[in-house]
């Protein structure tokens, strides 16, 4: 069964509750997967949510905790029982545990973290920032000695860890629990039984070290094609695994604030159904005023020029349409821009070769815009002269827009700032003003005011 | 070594290309990983490449022609001769194999296909569209019939394709070869050997029919958590698998097509930097034409309102600022709208929850710029009459631009329009428009003209 048909069961898990069986509720849910566990528990009010999550199997319990948002996750938890609560987390993957675990205030964290099986485990793992490759690995891999025979490493796949099943690899390490190589399990299975671990793995594994930035282990995962990526400290001793499924929801974490950031407004900190009306707001008004201010430069050319309008009326009729065109030539260049940088490493290629593209690019698109912008001109009747203005300005004013559209995002790359911060409405804002002041400095030219 | 080396490498290359030492360059080449030799493939010109090629180790080469854009590989296949091509095409994975042959002339595809060792295998894949399920499963999978003991699953693992190695589950079909279920590695091999594979699968596994969107694919895979998915036919009958390498590049190109049209272009066929200026522009001229017509109602609006203007200048200061403010307020939402769509369904839970939202946020915001606008006028030194009507006009067009930035692109979505159409530059256009009717008409209110 899959998430279309949840709708259906959500409503049968309420008639459930309000008859008061709450052993119907729990049937109707155990019957779904994980993912599904979670949306339908997230529609429910914080009370029935502790009052159903005990009743589940603990390990359906264990699969929403981990789906669920950290924080609403951690609500959750310290509503329950010390008891219950332990005997769910403990059936959790050890780095959704941490994740879970780093919401919580540092007393109830110690105090969860006591009455935990793998608390042993788990500890190590609590040490790395969320955001670095260290925070998104897991501590559910196997690491055997080089010089083991297959027959030994099947053996202790046996009696390691029953319960995980999600293993596609495992590891070798020295004596000093270095990286060493990895082993599929097809490879292991097919193996002889006396034959030396050493000489079946892979020693050119790919790996990457714990301080790295959860995006960099995105891309690694991305571009090899790796499953499970080891995780090494700097001295290239095995600490744990990133897992694909994180890497994807990365991956999507991290589209999202493109997103948001592209469309002019901070990312958002939690779903945005699950996020309050102030919330958004917070999130949205900054950028409003910082860009409400850089426009009212616009007001401040368009006085300098106050002569120049009341002269010819009609050159006002043209204002929208020209900054219009040339925020849009511009956001159009940085979204190709800025998606390139992201996935085909375009920084390292240099400045010159996007801005010259571009060139070309705006004086083509300048050219067609300045021959349609003349026609469109004269068929509003107006007269020659302005008509002339107003399609030589939209020439420049594209090919500005797509100069500023493609250096702005690089260099804003270079100095380490996200370049989406100058993308969507900030490039339609500077576009603007700087577009305004094209457009009156050709007007003065061709009418020689 | 990964790919932050291979500027080095190029280096290297390009000095034994000159010193006419193929053997040196094959040699630099093969000391990478398949991605970045393929990146490297990319630097050379098409001779070079097809002189390389060849000389490399055919599993190298395979995997330089899966990495490589399908046009590419396929201009670089057909520069070969048969014998070669077809000993690379040989070493490809399935899946990869169909999309190169899909980018030939019919006449070469029946050619190569007739030459290669997988002929049947490949066939039946031929027949799927390119952005379905189909299209992007692979035949590189083994299914069992249910009623076998492991120690049989065993046994055929061991004699089936020797040479893949990346495979984390078996599935299980009845007689009819319908998908019954599936086994991990692990579970296979710490399996009894008289167990029963119907014993040990899990029957709840997952699976997709072979005509849903590849993009849908990828939400399963994404939500699910599933490393390879199995594709059945409308019977059930197992077809063949989509691995989560497949799934990432799908994530990665969906994502790119959606930011170049969220900045108003159509997405590029090809990646940036190896588009000629003349394809970036077919892209681009499109929309900006389109939204060059639509914003020249701007035009029409300020000539309707030519009387007003005339009387009260100032009005035409505050054109930009408020036509500007309308279109970031739009983006910042439908840039939250599309990603929330894409990812929390949003659909699914009406209209009016996002609207009544978005209209909370936009008088929230409307408020606040008002003020702010207000303030900013009277600072210019506009008249009281002109910064209340300022005021006024700002907080309506921001609500308004929110209200449409939440409907329009949940109804693009209702109606299977991509829902991107209606973002950025789009909504600024549209907003600009609309913005200036409703400036002028609050003036008319405020002014009594």
């Amino acid at each position: 069964m899959l998430y279309t048909d949840l709708e259906e069961i959500l409503g049968k898990v309420r008639a459930s509750l309000e008859a008061d069986d709450l052993a119907g509720a729990v049937a109707a849910i155990e019957a779904l997967r994980g993912p599904d566990q979670a949306d339908l528990f997230n529609e429910l009010d914080d009370e029935t949510q502790a009052a159903l999550l005990p009743r589940l199997d603990p390990e359906d319990s264990a699969d929403i905790l981990e789906e669920l948002e950290d924080e609403d996750a951690a609500r959750l938890v310290t509503a329950l029982s010390p008891d219950e609560a332990t005997r769910i987390i403990d059936e959790m993957e050890p780095d959704e545990v941490v994740d879970l675990l780093s919401e919580l205030e540092p007393v109830h964290q110690e105090k969860f973290l006591a009455q935990l099986e793998d608390e042993a485990e788990l500890r190590p793992l609590l040490l790395h920032p969320e955001d670095t490759a260290g925070g998104l690995m897991t501590s559910e891999y196997l690491a055997l000695g080089r010089r083991m025979t297959a027959a030994e490493a099947v053996a202790a796949l046996h009696t390691w860890k029953p319960d995980v099943e999600d293993v596609d690899e495992v590891y070798t390490i020295d004596r000093h629990g270095r990286l060493t190589g990895a082993i599929t399990m097809r490879r292991l299975m097919t193996a002889a039984p006396d034959e030396i671990l050493i000489d079946i793995a892979d020693p050119e594994v790919v790996s990457i070290v714990a301080g790295a930035d959860q995006e960099e282990a995105a891309r690694v995962m991305a571009r090899y094609d790796i499953d499970s990526l080891p995780v090494v400290d700097d001295e290239g001793r095995l600490l744990g695994i990133i897992t694909i499924d994180d890497v994807i929801d990365v991956i999507e974490a991290e589209t999202t604030e493109d997103f948001q950031r592209f469309g002019g407004g901070e990312p958002l900190d939690r779903p945005y159904l699950d996020s309050g009306v102030l919330a958004v707001v917070r999130k949205r008004i900054g950028w409003l005023l910082l860009l409400f201010l850089t426009e009212s430069l616009t007001g401040s050319v368009l006085r300098h020029f106050e002569e120049e309008m009341a002269a010819v009326v009609s050159l006002a009729f043209f204002i929208p349409l020209l900054i219009g065109t040339g925020g849009n030539a511009g956001s159009q260049t940085t979204s190709t821009i800025i998606r390139a940088l992201a996935v085909e490493d375009l920084a390292r290629r240099g400045l010159w070769r996007p801005l010259l593209h571009e060139l070309g690019v705006g004086l083509v698109l300048g050219g067609l815009m300045g021959i349609t912008a003349y026609a469109r001109a004269l068929l509003w009747g107006t007269g020659t002269p302005v008509a002339l203005t107003v399609a030589v300005a939209i020439f420049a004013i594209v090919v500005w827009a797509n100069v500023l559209g493609s250096v702005l995002p690089i260099m804003a790359h270079r100095l380490k700032i996200d370049p989406t911060v100058v993308s969507g409405p900030a490039m339609s804002t500077l576009v603007d003003a700087t577009g305004l002041f094209i457009y009156f400095t050709v007007a003065g030219l061709i009418l020689a005011f």
